[in-house]
């Protein structure tokens, strides 16, 4: 079993190797005329600029967070386990989940281009070099996570830096509490970068939208646009970057998530706590199995490839884990508690597909609430025959009912994973949703490359065909980018839940179990409080988004306004304008909904030892369930909304209830614009927000007892 | 002490005389010209009849769920109390409920039009009149409140029918239990009248001004619309009788809510269980002082006068609580639990203020948020400027913004409430927020009376100067109204929680306490599904008023098709179609939002007794703080962002940003109409959602062990 401490960072630096391979394929592929690459290189210009500055942000941040955590985790913890280089595996964390972004933004910004110019000539060949762009994102992000989780590893357990015997089964438990801090790096960039990305493309998509379509009336990535750089930049920061770091912390969470669990148990805690290593290992190795898989005949189905792709890598991912759980785990079982039945391998394995089985679920129903192709979206079509204020009403009232399945999707999952192997069964049904993040990733990514590679071939004034390609690249992996928005909802609630209880147990050491009954004030306060913060969280960003895209609509029109020629096409655009103020206002407004989410749980926790009547640990638990309770509804809620209203736009557009530039039409575009911040800023940031909380609290938690 | 049992109902009778008065001098005005009386018998005719028709639905509820009650409650409880007189507790706070409604409505829909007749000749005696009406329905509800109450614990307590001793002190805790179907009672008719009055009241608003302002560009309340009688109507079953229902639910629940929990004391819980009836009744009495000082000299100011009462109702009622508390608590203080220290009147004096300042903090900060003159709505109205997507992400910013503060506020008030007198001060709080419902109500009814009085004026053709007046008289009294909702929304919240309480102590009674511990997945899980309530309720409540509001529109479209000369007025517009489908739409589209909300507590809390892996009561207690936590959130959230567009829209009206008929005033009345179903449906039935589910899951708990 040992041996995994060699494999499991082995097989990362094996999966970058790959990745690399993969990139220097998409770089070998033809890069388009002189028009092209100048548009191409000035996204991509924009893109690093973008990234630069980020990063130089959240260095300072990473900076102060590490030495705070190193001075706090100084001097003996008492029951607890504590070591100041906890701070090292969140600086640790915090790079790797820097790195995946800026490895799947490299790429991305050389496959856009290149996907392009492969769309001049055949539909597969375009394919082709974007899925193989979005799976180098794919790899990178699960390579970037083995690799740092197994490298500290090693080094904590492998070596006797912590000061506990290395190798010893019980020195688990104080090696994973400062392998938590990895999770906590990589949960802080990625909350950080989803909300700096989100509002960056949002503004620049509102600004181009508001301005160039409704009021100019000019198609969409038109060069005559001034925010059309800005936009398909916004494409890349947002939803490949910013998206990567979303995927990195949600897998290094679950894995972290369950090893807590697992090193908890009574016996057989080596096993538990290795278990979700080595299944991530064996979904790195399907993962790449499954890329393989991608492959279409001249004339083939795109949808199909990317398809049997996913399916090829979960197949084998179930047939997988099955093995490993029937050799891995002790035939007599693992006894998590004392007095409890031991969790045999079936339990486990049962539990972790019973996760795979919701994520599925809660999957198809996004896609039933989102689809074009669905009554939720046809009646938002429908109402918006009477104008905007009932396409609104609508939408909301599709967001908000589509909360309802899911959520029951998710408690069976909880409870059928809890009653089959406990906690740790909660653990790996999340871990179940996130082996296969690889190939997941890679088939989302690969939207976002698509959706440039149009807005390239628009602004370059290519022929109709090539952006009737990449449309219809883009709209491919529609149905797999929904389940992997299930699981994304999934799997959040499922870890945030696994590090909740990771939290107790650590609160509860050596000392009397922290019960934190609902009937206690303490905790209704903390639980009220909490699931207030996603809406305070959401109204900074919705804000912030509305402000940027506000300061983004001046500027278009200022230069409609006094760049004469600009609309007739002889003059061009200041592209470069609006790419700054999508960069600055992104930066800016990012910084103090990102402090909210990890100063929040430390207020709460340390608010008794300042007098304030409020019982740290006991209140703070109820913070995390509120805010998970709330937190899962609103991002549901906002995600699902935001993706009916685009797409009722995009079934009008087809030219159902009057079709493009009807009234119908008109209040279409305007449920889009409101759903832009809420699908691609407020929404997916809720599910980092609450397991940044909750990893929040897990780490403080030895301080606080 | 026990003469309270003769007071408490005599003074509800004294109350109910004094309204009738106060009813019997409405009815003496002078009632305006013969046009005038046609409208306002079309009006009333219309109210009438939807009561009528929504009571008969009702009366099925009541009387199917009265039988279920009594044969639940047949047999041994064990431990628990049980008895099948809960059944009777039931139908009188549902009739009670439904009087209230009643009441209120007959004396609204003969104010209206005596309003506008006085506003022919003064500003102050359209108040004098339009307050005299309020008052009755605020009279009306309190008065109802203490006389079903009090006779009911009469009844229970002073005799022997329940077959425990009249009149012990020990005797209470199982006649309180059985009072608790009279909370039940109000609450379930509370939330049907609600939901159905919100749906009619906006269909028909949202059809009147989507089609007759927007479409064919002519004035609110002009006779050629011909949803006009129904807006009106919906004003009346609306903002009268749903409001109404509304508080009496409220107010008796806190009240109920203190006494299940006063009744668990260990000593001194006589005192404890009588002391908010106590607190009531001299909240009445100050209500009908209050009342008295709702006076203006021609050409005072009418808020002055509206304050004035307030103020004298709430000054008098902190020196009455003062004294009623330092003379009724005995010296040595009440014991609420083993071994703890017992609370002395201080305690308890303070708690209940803690919950007025609370209150009044929650109101104030709804009325920053919402007030024409403050920098949230200027915010809005200015981003109304760059089109109507801009304007809904402003609101709905706002809206989820202004979540912060109330629950920071009503935080406070539940552990300062607990530090100074436990779960029971808690419980407190909250009544000391409603003990003045009486001229709180009075205040809120009259808006609809002036808005009413508008309408009626405008449609008969009156001078311009009438409907000045009565436009004056709605926009006064707006503070006092925000700081209503704040009372509502807080001690809904309080009030949940004091009722969740009392049924862990019922569940726990004679058997081991019911820990619901946040971290067993059990209560997660309910955790989960009571978030999920009130999104799903809100989207039934959301898509009801739309597709109503799409009949209506439909309907008024054809009309303006159909009718020749009905744009020139020379023909006669046919008002009871649309009043037809408002009704139609309310009733029908009421009822499976109604039950979704009795059904839920009940199908969670027995789950576990057919099989389902859910372990009933803890689940259920889960479920019930998740709808509370969430539930508390969207009804801020809801109400203020419609709050906010209503008044963004009234600001550009003046003038600002454009002015009536702008580009910025089309998007902001796009955001008053997303608004109205969010303030006015879904909004205020989530205050009530969260409580009846508590005093479902109170009632059905000694069921459960």
């Amino acid at each position: 079993m040992e041996i995994l401490l060699y494999v499991v960072p082995g097989l990362g630096v094996l999966t970058l190797l790959f990745a690399w391979m993969r990139a220097a394929k998409v770089n070998r592929s033809e890069d388009g005329d002189k028009r092209m690459q100048e548009i191409a290189a000035a996204i991509r210009e924009g893109a690093m600029a973008f990234l630069g500055r980020e990063y130089r942000v959240l260095a300072l941040f990473v900076v102060a967070v590490a030495v705070l955590l190193a001075l706090g985790n100084m001097g003996d913890g008492g029951a607890n386990f504590k070591h100041p280089l906890i701070a090292f595996s969140f600086v640790v964390g915090a790079i790797c989940s820097g790195l995946a972004g800026y490895f799947g933004m490299r790429v991305a910004t050389a496959a856009n281009i290149r996907t392009t110019q492969a769309a001049r000539t055949s539909l597969n060949r375009a394919l082709d070099v974007a899925f193989t762009g979005g799976s180098v994102m794919g790899l990178s992000v699960v390579g970037l996570g083995v690799l740092g989780l197994g490298g500290l590893l090693w080094l904590y357990w492998g070596t006797s830096i912590l000061g506990v015997e290395p190798m010893a089964g019980e020195s688990l438990s104080a090696v994973v509490t400062i392998l938590a801090g990895f999770s906590l790096g990589a949960s802080s960039i990625a909350l950080f970068a989803r909300v700096g990305g989100g509002i960056y493309t949002k503004a620049a998509d509102v600004g181009a939208d508001l301005v160039g379509k409704v009021e100019q009336g000019i198609p969409e990535d038109d060069p005559r646009n001034p925010a059309v750089v800005a936009d398909n930049v916004g494409d890349n920061v947002g939803d490949v970057a910013g998206m990567g770091a979303d995927l990195f912390e949600s897998y290094v969470g679950a894995i972290v998530g369950s090893m807590v669990i697992g090193a908890a148990a009574i016996s057989g805690f080596k096993e538990a706590t290795l278990l979700p290593l080595a299944i991530a290992a064996v979904g790195i190795v399907v993962s790449v199995i499954g890329t393989f898989f991608v492959r279409v005949k001249e004339g083939g189905n795109p949808q199909a490839a990317l398809n049997s792709g996913m399916f090829v890598s979960g197949g084998l991912m179930i047939v997988g884990t099955f093995l490993l759980t029937r050799f891995w785990v002790p035939a007599e079982g693992i006894v998590f508690a004392a007095g409890s039945e031991p969790v045999r391998w079936g339990g486990l394995f049962a539990a972790s597909i019973a996760g795979l089985v919701a994520g599925v679920l809660v999957g198809l129903t996004t896609e039933y609430y989102t689809s074009k192709e669905r009554k939720p979206v046809h009646d938002i079509a429908r109402d918006s025959e009477t104008g905007a204020a009932t396409t609104i009403i609508s939408g909301l009232g599709v967001g908000m009912q589509s909360c309802a399945l899911p959520v029951i999707w998710i408690v069976a999952a909880i409870l059928v994973s809890y009653r089959l192997a406990g906690l740790y069964g909660i653990a790996l049904a999340a871990l179940g949703m996130l082996s296969t993040t690889g190939i997941q990733l890679a088939v989302d990514a690969y939207g976002p490359i698509a959706d440039n590679a149009g807005g390239i071939a628009e602004m370059s004034g290519l022929p109709a065909e090539v952006r009737e390609r990449t449309d219809n690249l883009d709209a491919v992996g529609n149905t797999t980018a929904a389940i992997g928005k299930g699981f994304a909802i999934g799997s959040a609630a499922l870890t945030a839940l696994a590090l909740f209880s990771a939290f107790q147990t650590q609160v509860s050491k050596g000392g009397e179990m922290l019960v934190m009954d609902l009937a206690d004030p303490q905790i209704i306060a903390g639980l009220l409080l909490g699931a207030m913060l996603p809406m305070l969280f959401s109204s900074m960003a919705m804000k912030a988004v509305g402000q940027a895209a506000f300061e983004m609509i001046e500027e278009v029109r200022r230069q409609f306004r006094e760049i004469p020629g600009l609309m007739e096409g002889t003059a061009r655009a200041e592209y470069a304008k609006c790419v700054d103020i999508s960069t600055q206002a992104a930066i800016k407004r990012m910084v103090v909904p990102g402090l909210l989410a990890v100063l929040a749980p430390v207020a709460v926790g340390f608010a008794g030892k300042f007098g304030f009547i409020i019982d740290g640990p006991a209140a703070l638990g109820g913070l995390l369930a509120g805010t998970t309770a709330s937190g899962v509804m609103m991002a549901i809620f906002m995600s699902n909304a935001g993706g009916a209203w685009d797409n009722a736009k995009k079934y009008i557009e087809e030219g159902h209830g009057g079709g493009k530039g009807s009234e119908a039409h008109h209040a279409a575009v305007i449920g889009d614009t409101v759903g832009d911040p809420f699908k691609d800023t407020a929404g997916p940031s809720l599910n980092i927000l609450i397991k940044l909380m909750s990893v929040v609290a897990l780490v403080i938690a030895p301080m606080l007892v």
